[in-house]
C-alpha cells in the first residue's frame, strides 16, 4: 500500500476527503505549507503539529543541493531528518530547476543546470529525480516534469508536454523499480517489523502540463492518467500569467482527471483562491504566499490583507485579525508586531509566518466543513 | 510595596532566595536573559514561560529609540506591549550609550549621544533615564550610571565613580517623585482595583563603579547604600578586562553590600561564571552570550560548547546535548540543527536560542537546589 483516497462528502465539484498515508491522514481540500530545505521557515515543528498541519512541501531540488540526499538518507529520510512524523510531498525538482536555475539546458535525456547557490553544474533526468525523491523518502513524490514557460506558443506547448509525457513513463517505470527503496520501508524491514511486501512504499503523481492551451491541457490529462498514477497534478501555473487564465486552465482540466483520485493544483494560491480551486474539485494545494508574504510583514486576515510595516499600526492595541485564534492574535497586539517587523527581529518572522499560516489552514478547515455540510 | 527579597537559604556565600516583584516571584541567584527590543530573539514568549523564565531584562537605550518610550507607556508599559506578565528589569542606558552610541560627551548633566541606527542627536540625564524607565515600566530599573572605561587611570576611575555616585542621588531623588506614574499602577488606579497609596511602584536599584580600583569599589560600594536602594547592581565589569581580575572586583564588592538585599551583576557571563558568581554570593546576572552566541551556531553544553556548523556534525544522528531535556535536545539531531544553520535557515537561530537558554536556565536551577542542600 502506498496511499489510499475517501472521499467522504461532495458538494458540486467540491470534494472533502481523507488522504491515506504512510505517515497518517491528511484531510482534504489541503493547503500543504512549504517547508522548501526541510524546515518551514521559523516555526518549530511542535508548533506545526500544534496549527494541525497534516502534510508538508519539501523541494527536492533544494533538498538535493543542501544537504543533499545521501546525507537526508543516511539520516532515515525526510521524516527522521527533520523529525516530521507526518505526512510530506516533495515536488519532482522540475519546477525549480526553472525558475531558480541558471544556464539551463532541456534535452530527451534531461536537464542540466547550474546550482543558484555556487554555480556548481548539475543534471537531472527522470530517473535521477525519482532516485533523489526515493531518498528524501516523501509519502507522495512527483513525475519529473518540464514547467513550460509563459509566454510559450502551441507547438513549443506541445514539444514540451510531449517530452513531459515521455518523462512521466520513464518516472514511472524506475520508480516501480527502485520504490522498495525508500528509507524508512528498509529500516522497518531490517527491524523485522515489515516484510519487503508488505512494506508501504511512496505514492508518485503524475503531472499535467500542456502551457495555456486548453486541448493540449485535456490530451495531457488523459494520455498521463493512461500511464497510470495514483493521483494528478495540474503543473505549469502560476507562471506569470493572469489569474482569470490560471483558472480557465484549472476548468479544462479537472473534468479529465479520474473523479476517485486525489487532484493537486501546484503553486497557488491566494487565500481566495484555494478556496475557489477546491469549489472546482481540487485536493491539495501548496503556495510558499502565506509563509513568504509574512517574511514581509503582509498577513492574511478576515479583514483582508494587511502589511503589519504600516505606521498606522504602531499604537494599534488591536488583535491582528480579532476573529482569529491563533496564539498570535490571541496574545499580542497589532503595536508589538509592527514594532517586531519595523526592528527587524527574527521573532517577527516567527509570530507573523504562524499567523498567516493558521489563516491558511483555517481556510481549508472551513472549506471542508462547507462541502460536508453541502454548501 | 515594590519589591521584597528572602532569602530562604545560605551555603557558605551563596544564597537562595525569592525576588518578589509585581509582576510575579524570581527565584535566585537567577539569570535573566536579554530581551533587547522587548524580544528575545526568535523566541515566542509562550515559550519563555514554558522554559520557566521568571524574569526578562530590556534595554532601555534601544527601546528608547525604538519603538520609543511613549508608544511603550501609552500601550501599558513593556509588560502588556510584549505580552509578558511576569518580572522585567530594564538598565539604565548608561553601559549602551557606552558600548553603542557615537560621539558621546559626558558632562555633569548627563550624556549626549548619536543613535546607532540614525544618527540623531540625544541627551540622557538620570533624570531623563528614570522617566524613561518609568515610562517604559519594568519591575526593576537601574540608577544612571557612567560605565567607567577599561584601562581607566586611578583618578579617571575615582572621578567616574564620583559622577556615578552624585547621579545615584539625582537618579533616586527623581525616582522617588514620580514613581506613581508607572503606566501599570495608573491603569490599576483608574479601574479602581487600588489607590494611589497602595499601588505597586518599580524598584530602584543602585550601581556601583570604581573601575579595576579595589578600594574605590569599596567605597562606590558604601556610599551607594548610603544613598539607599533596595537592591544593588556591580556595574562596570566585562568591559574588556581579564577575567581574573573581574572575579577580584567582585570578591572585593559583594562584602561591602548589604546581605538582605539583592546584588545583581550586570553582564555576566559563561556557564561557569555565573555558576562561581553565584558561590560568591551573587544573586542576578544577565548577559547576551546565550542568545547571541545561538545565533552564531555556538551552542552551550553539558560536554562543552559546540560549534554546529562545524561539519563533523553533518552526518550526526545523535541529539545535541544527551542530559539535555529541551524541546530542541528531545526532538532535532545535530545533523538537522547543522544543516538549519549551514542553509541560514531562521529556525537554527530559534531552536538553538531555546536550547542555549534552556542550559543556563537548569545551569542556575542546578545551583539554587545545591544552595539549597548546602552544597
Amino acid at each position: 500500500m502506498s496511499i489510499e483516497f475517501c472521499i467522504d462528502a461532495t458538494s458540486g465539484d467540491a470534494r472533502a476527503g481523507r488522504l491515506i498515508t504512510p505517515h497518517g491522514v491528511v484531510q482534504t481540500p489541503v493547503f500543504m505549507p512549504v517547508g522548501t530545505l526541510a524546515s518551514v521557515k521559523g516555526v518549530p515543528q511542535q508548533t506545526l503539529e500544534e496549527l494541525g498541519v497534516e502534510i508538508l512541501l519539501s523541494n527536492t531540488y533544494h533538498l538535493y543541493l543542501r544537504p543533499g540526499v545521501e546525507q537526508v538518507r543516511a539520516m532515515g529520510g525526510l521524516h527522521r531528518f527533520m523529525s516530521w512524523p507526518r505526512a510530506i510531498l516533495t515536488d519532482s525538482g522540475g519546477y525549480q530547476v526553472f525558475s531558480l536555475s541558471e544556464l539551463r539546458k532541456v534535452n530527451e535525456e534531461g536537464v542540466s543546470f547550474r546550482s543558484h547557490l555556487d554555480g556548481s553544474s548539475h543534471f537531472f533526468t527522470p530517473e535521477s529525480a525519482m532516485a533523489a525523491q526515493i531518498g528524501l523518502g516523501a509519502d507522495i513524490m512527483m513525475a519529473f516534469d518540464e514547467c513550460t514557460e509563459h509566454p510559450a506558443d502551441r507547438q513549443r506547448a506541445r514539444d514540451s508536454m510531449e517530452l513531459t509525457l515521455r518523462w512521466a513513463d520513464r518516472s514511472k517505470k524506475y520508480f516501480e523499480e527502485h520504490k522498495r527503496e525508500v528509507p524508512w520501508a528498509q529500516s522497518l524491514i531490517e527491524a523485522g517489523q515489515t516484510t519487503v511486501e508488505e512494506a508501504a512504499t511512496q505514492a508518485l503523481f503524475g503531472i499535467v502540463q500542456g502551457g495555456m492551451e486548453l486541448d493540449l491541457r485535456r490530451e495531457s490529462a488523459e494520455r498521463t492518467v493512461e500511464i497510470g498514477f495514483p493521483g494528478y497534478a495540474i503543473g505549469g501555473l502560476s507562471v506569470g500569467e493572469p489569474r482569470t487564465l490560471t483558472q480557465d486552465v484549472v476548468a479544462a482540466t479537472v473534468p479529465h482527471l479520474p473523479a476517485d483520485q486525489p487532484r493537486y493544483l501546484m503553486g497557488v494560491g491566494t487565500p481566495e483562491e484555494i478556496v475557489r480551486y477546491a469549489r472546482m474539485g481540487i485536493d491539495m494545494m501548496d503556495c510558499v504566499l502565506p509563509t513568504r508574504a509574512a517574511r514581509h510583514g503582509l498577513l492574511f486576515t478576515s479583514e483582508g490583507k494587511i502589511s503589519i510595516k504600516n505606521a498606522a499600526y504602531a499604537a494599534d492595541d488591536g488583535p491582528l485579525d480579532p476573529v482569529c485564534h491563533c496564539q498570535v492574535c490571541s496574545r499580542y497586539s497589532r503595536a508589538y508586531l509592527r514594532h517586531l517587523y519595523a526592528s527587524h527581529e527574527v521573532l517577527a518572522m516567527v509570530l507573523n509566518t504562524i499567523h498567516n499560516l493558521t489563516h491558511y489552514l483555517d481556510t481549508m478547515r472551513a472549506v471542508r466543513h462547507s462541502i460536508k455540510l453541502g454548501e
